[in-house]
């Protein structure tokens, strides 16, 4: 288990390398990212000092996950006010790093409008800039309290669903506490039913083509020392065939009024065979990932992403020899699909776990109430 | 398209490397193969001088695919007795060499039945030899006409359950010329449907963790000049939620007496996916895949195989770092569940083309029939 950390730079244990920081050292601020393209070999830290840093880090995958990235782009609103930079047009940018996962643009959003009331107060930009990195901090304390109470009605959930404990949860994609200011979403559920000594088994799908679940739920899962065993994700079938499986939790990204579910591809399929098997299929996500503004499945923009991450193997110790910088595996030429998320209608999902609590069965109108709940309270 | 034929070796074009080939050098004879564990950035022959050798290459995955493994095991009893080894001793270890893929066995006994038929009639051990060869030899003519036949038998089907012509067809791992005698079995169908002007698309599933889809199957697709796309095992969900999958086809490992089928892991989720679509799931192999022996899915035994194929990145230019000759992609030490094959039970199968027809809908009193037929034909 030691080795994983050998390569941890300074003799840092790597709980100490936050996932996202804000520091203000002398040359001005800046937003300190834990580099998730380059684990679990390297920890690395990436340091970007505008707006148009944390864009590109977001679009690499430096920086992912849904509520991860609602929490980075405030920062970077932030990052822009501290810096002088023209806050609107890093917004814009920041808000259309990456399409589906609709917490960037909420987190963006925050942060923005409280930079615009502040100068709307009549504040100076100085003032308006400590108001927009308030709103950051915020969010990103609400998103880690948000963690903790979804972490507490998942495994109350599955406490129910599947009486006696002993819990075998399959995971597909991170949703740990990479993607998040706390310990995550469907991944902290599965923390607390270890910590309650109700886990058997966390199930890691590899996750391809990113190999997410690889490199980063199975680093997690060892870190929080986990029952864990990784699979390919075309193996899952062969679990469920076997009874394997009690529950699959997974994350989301965006969340249709209707309850349809986008999440990292290869969801929808699991939620399928789950159906097939009888097995309870549960989101965890921050109200936040509820998107009233999206209709149904069918609204729901699924961001397409360069063939290569499917024609060629990327490591972070490969020599690049292909155009996307890795090692082709399939002859020149080859066109992929490579789609990065995938909807899951709502009559597939057996629950929907907020930190507000759970809806199930998952209605439009039981999203609706839960959300109208959310924003009261929000208000209070 | 060029490109992809670059690194073949003196000139040649690959469609002149045999995917295995007997040969009588003046040293004594050898079995020469492609090694597909090199595809498809280099078309490398490998030799193999004993049965030994072959047991490697085919545990090595050099030479793989339900029918191919039966010729070469067929051949390499044949080796075994040219160069005047102990030819049981050889055959058990061939046979033995894969679990799961009935044809290896069955290649395995032909070629032995008929070195032991020809010293039962007091032929000397050369002559036996020779008839062991003529009998590998015969099976792989007979391969090649079998995949003939599978492939009009399947575009026949494919016609009748989707009138209008224009296929769009998912298939998964690998199973064209490179597992057979001939063109294969359901690459083959797909080629054929090509062929006719009626192959819409291929959906080329990558196949983890091997990647034998996007290494052998693109391949096989861009040599045919077929319009083909390669996508992320678990993207597939995506594509027949779209609507844009008409058929599966796959081929099989073993197909035990009720009519379930051992294929290539993930074939079963498809499946699933499929009913789920109300897309027909076709499975194409040669009769000699059906074993009556083994009496239903539960009886079949999966081969398990290393973890490091899930834990390690590899591919031929990779320089190897782990403990599997790849580079790492998951934490030191992680487990892995690596399952090389799925069973889909016969309910989820429509139909299964042989050489001698289609088996729809699929019942052990059906399969029985065919077999019966065929071996009725094998006596004539």
């Amino acid at each position: 288990m030691a080795d994983q950390y050998a390569q941890a730079g300074e003799g840092k244990r790597p709980t100490e390398i936050p996932v996202i920081r804000w520091e203000e050292p002398p040359e001005g601020p800046v937003l300190v990212l834990l580099d998730q393209t380059r684990l679990p070999s390297e920890e690395v830290e990436l340091v970007c000092t505008d707006a148009s840093a944390l864009v590109e880090a977001i679009r690499s995958l430096a920086v992912r996950g849904a509520p991860l990235l609602g929490i980075a782009g405030a920062y970077g609103v932030a990052l822009a006010a501290a810096r002088g930079f023209d806050v609107d047009e890093a917004a814009t940018a920041l808000a259309g790093a990456r399409p589906t996962a609709v917490n960037l643009a909420v987190g963006v959003g925050r942060a923005r409008s409280a930079y615009a009331a502040a100068l709307a107060r009549g504040d100076a930009r100085r003032q308006a800039a400590a108001a927009a990195l308030a709103a950051a901090r915020q969010l990103h304390r609400e998103d880690a309290e948000a963690s903790a109470r979804m972490a507490g009605h998942g495994l109350a959930l599955l406490d129910e669903l599947l009486p006696g404990g002993g819990h075998r949860v399959l995971t597909h994609c991170n949703s740990g506490s990479l993607v998040s200011g706390g310990e995550g979403t469907a991944f902290a559920v599965a923390l607390a039913a270890h910590r309650a000594g109700r886990l058997r088994r966390l199930w890691v799908d590899e996750t391809r083509p990113l190999l997410q679940g690889s490199r980063l739920t199975a680093y997690e899962a060892a870190r929080s020392g986990m029952a864990y065993t990784l699979l390919t994700d075309n193996a899952a079938g062969s679990l469920f065939a076997a009874g394997e499986v009690d529950a699959v939790l997974i994350g989301a990204d965006r969340i249709a009024a209707d309850g349809s579910v986008a999440n990292k591809v290869g969801s929808y399929p699991l939620a399928v065979l789950a159906r097939y098997h009888h097995v309870p299929f549960i989101v965890v996500a921050p109200v936040t990932t509820v998107d009233p503004q999206t209709a149904d499945g069918a609204s729901i923009e699924v961001e397409q992403r360069p063939g290569f991450e499917v024609t060629e193997v990327t490591a972070p110790q490969v020599q690049p020899a292909g155009a996307g910088g890795g090692i082709p595996v399939a002859p020149l030429g080859t066109q992929a699909y490579n789609p990065a998320f995938d909807v899951t209608p709502p009559e597939l999902v057996t629950a929907i776990v907020t930190e507000e609590g759970v809806v199930s069965p998952v209605t439009a109108e039981a999203l609706a109430r839960l959300c109208a709940g959310s924003r009261e309270a929000a208000m209070d």
